[in-house]
């Protein structure tokens, strides 16, 4: 097989074009976007790419959890090389958390279909697989809880039925969502026989270093929490304080412990309570129960474990000086997780013939490629995010790096569907 | 005229009859209510009221904000004496807050009409000035913000077309609810000469000295402000902890520092963070904003200055520690409002000669009486709220000290009737 060629500048050209129409839907008029999952647009930027896929020459198809499929067909019967990432966003979102992974994954279909279709491709260049670029149904989370919804049920690790049942805070399931809006597919969706997923950094570690691209080696380990703070209803004027039950009170204590607890472990511990819900949340009313999710993320496990512990003592603490009831539940967990060494060196081996300046790194977000890779080798691949901005209005990647990932990721999937990897 | 005399079996036996039906409006079937102003609930048991008052003889009237009055007309021409509280209540609520206090009103009002009416009366017994018995719309405050604003708009502390605007979390307006209902008047309501309300004491200071009537002398002072903490929207898990600003922690501190502000100050100052609300209230994102309202309350006003000082050198710190901005608007201020000394020495009079035990009593909670009194003399009464639970399913009120309390609005009404506080 040859070295890897580059894109050409027509196709990042048409990349960049695209991304600029993809980033007007939802958009808030600051430089960001807001279109959570089944959201008008959400419903919208789906279609927008259904008609690109199908431009294309991709076929458009749905799974029962409303991934959608964008299928191109190169050897028939064969299975599927995986690429692609998410389109929903969180609310006041940046544009590029996903999106860019998912349009990055059709440009790279849509150059190897040239690349491949031209009739000019030698017998030893010709691919062994198809490729299908995806975007995976939910992977933020914020509308229907949990995240990574589409490609957790794809792989298995979450039930259909419980998918479709969940509801946003009106009481709309996921499977009214879908269905109305004509993305419920009846199958399961094609089969995958190898993954690329390339999105944002959304740290700045590529950023400090002057670095291109890194490759994507584990996740850190985690431990998620649903906390639920209990205490009793009170006049909040009337009521001595020494009467007080106060769930506020306990839940306030939590989230100054949590931050503290990341500061005895630096850069080595995140902790983050992002959600929290007061009730009954009255102006008079001293709160009954606070419901909140606690994140710890650790580059080490055995830093993770004494963090845990540390947290247990502190909830005892906190009952007795808030006078409440701390229950907490165990929703996720996972230890430190690395990607498939091969698929480490597969990236390595590409972005040293592209030329990219990269390095290795550890990621501690969660993206769809950490289901898939528990199915079929899978290669993550980072863009920097400028000033480490994310889930934020002002997110950014330059154009230059958003090409230079489009090219690499190029090169990765058509390494992928010759087979690398799995034969 | 005469001693005050005590109502009749009969008529505590009825209102205790009326007060179980009303506690059957939005009845949580733990003990207690949710019906929230305007809430379905709400609306039923006005019009569950609205043809009480008509069976025994009074005209029901609305103003423009949807206060509910229940017009007695002895003596046509003549303004009003204002006796009532209000019916709606905050979620999950107990069902004498409020409640108790109207219907208390209807049944001195009955009370007094028959007494009066029945041909009987000597000229020195025949009242001066009419009675109407009065619900306040919307005293709760918790679907919509300010609280006590029926009789706010009355008293012209609130605008009316503020008030009307006003709208709940779902967009719905007091307007659209109060015209729906059938609840909004064209005119301003009767015109008042003097008021009385009585009340849950929601405290347990008659309880803990066995008395049976509190004779309210003031209200506490109270600094209330909308606290608004700006933080950056930034992924929870892999923005690096010292890049942070993270509005939901600085919140929580400022939780924190209000409960050890209050501790400082034992028995004196209460201080209460009930409403919290973060946004983008998403698991995995640091939250860009809360906002919350925090209340002070204090028997002491040099005691509530020193603590505000106090707050305005914590605002600061929490800025530095979280790396946020905190803004504050003072919505609500107020210093140690007394009662009309006069209307006290009434009450006083009428209890002594009703022989309840009795004290005078300072009220931190607020009250449509608040309002009334900077416009009519106005006597305010409490009976014993059981352990001092209020705003709590489990608020309860011995049936003795309910009849009591009747009793005595009844013999506080009957004099203002006769001109007490005005001639």
């Amino acid at each position: 097989m040859t070295a890897t060629p580059k894109i050409s500048p027509a196709r990042a050209e048409a990349f960049l074009a695209d991304f600029t129409t993809l980033g007007t839907f939802g958009a808030t008029g600051r430089g960001g976007v807001d279109r959570q999952a089944g959201s008008d647009a959400d419903i919208a930027q789906r279609r927008w790419f259904a008609g690109l896929l199908e431009q294309h020459g991709l076929r458009v198809e749905y799974d029962r959890i409303g991934n959608q499929f964008g299928l191109l067909e190169l050897v028939p019967g064969a299975p599927y090389v995986f690429v692609g990432s998410h389109l929903d966003s969180q609310p006041t979102a940046g544009k590029f958390d996903g999106a860019y992974g998912v349009l990055a994954a059709a440009h790279a279909a849509f150059e190897l279909a040239e690349r491949w279709g031209s009739g000019s491709a030698s017998e030893d260049e010709k691919p062994r697989y198809n490729i299908v670029v995806v975007n995976w149904f939910n992977e933020e989370g914020s509308r229907f809880v949990p995240s990574m919804m589409g490609s957790s049920v794809f792989t298995g690790v979450l039930g259909l039925d419980e998918a479709l049942a969940t509801t946003d805070p009106w009481g709309i399931s996921v499977g009214d969502v879908l269905g109305k809006a004509g993305f419920l597919g009846g199958g399961d969706g094609p089969t995958p026989v190898s993954c690329a997923e390339i999105h944002i950094e959304q740290g700045r570690i590529l950023e400090n270093a002057g670095n291109t691209i890194g490759l994507v080696t584990a996740t850190w380990a985690a431990s998620k929490y649903v906390v639920t703070v209990e205490g009793a209803q009170a006049h909040s004027g009337a009521t001595v304080m020494e009467d007080r039950q106060d769930a506020l009170y306990g839940a306030a204590l939590l989230v100054v412990f949590a931050r503290q607890l990341a500061d005895r472990f630096p850069g080595v511990l995140h902790t983050a309570i992002g959600k929290l819900d007061v009730y009954p949340n009255s102006p008079v009313v001293v709160a009954s129960q606070v419901t909140l999710l606690l994140d710890l993320r650790c580059s080490d496990e055995g830093v993770l474990a004494e963090a845990n512990r540390y947290l247990e003592e502190q909830f005892a603490a906190i009952e007795q000086t808030a006078g409440v009831r701390v229950s907490r539940r165990l929703s996720h967990e996972w230890g430190i997780n690395p990607y498939q060494p091969a698929g480490v060196d597969l990236a390595r081996s590409v972005v040293g013939e592209l030329g990219y300046s990269n390095q290795e790194i550890f990621t501690v977000a969660g993206h769809d490629s950490v289901n898939m890779k528990e199915k079929v080798p899978t290669v993550m691949l980072f863009v920097p995010s400028v000033e480490g901005i994310s889930h934020n209005e002002a997110e950014d990647t330059k154009d230059d790096d958003l090409v230079a990932g489009l090219d690499m990721l190029t090169g990765v999937v058509a390494r992928l569907a010759h087979g690398a990897l799995v034969d």
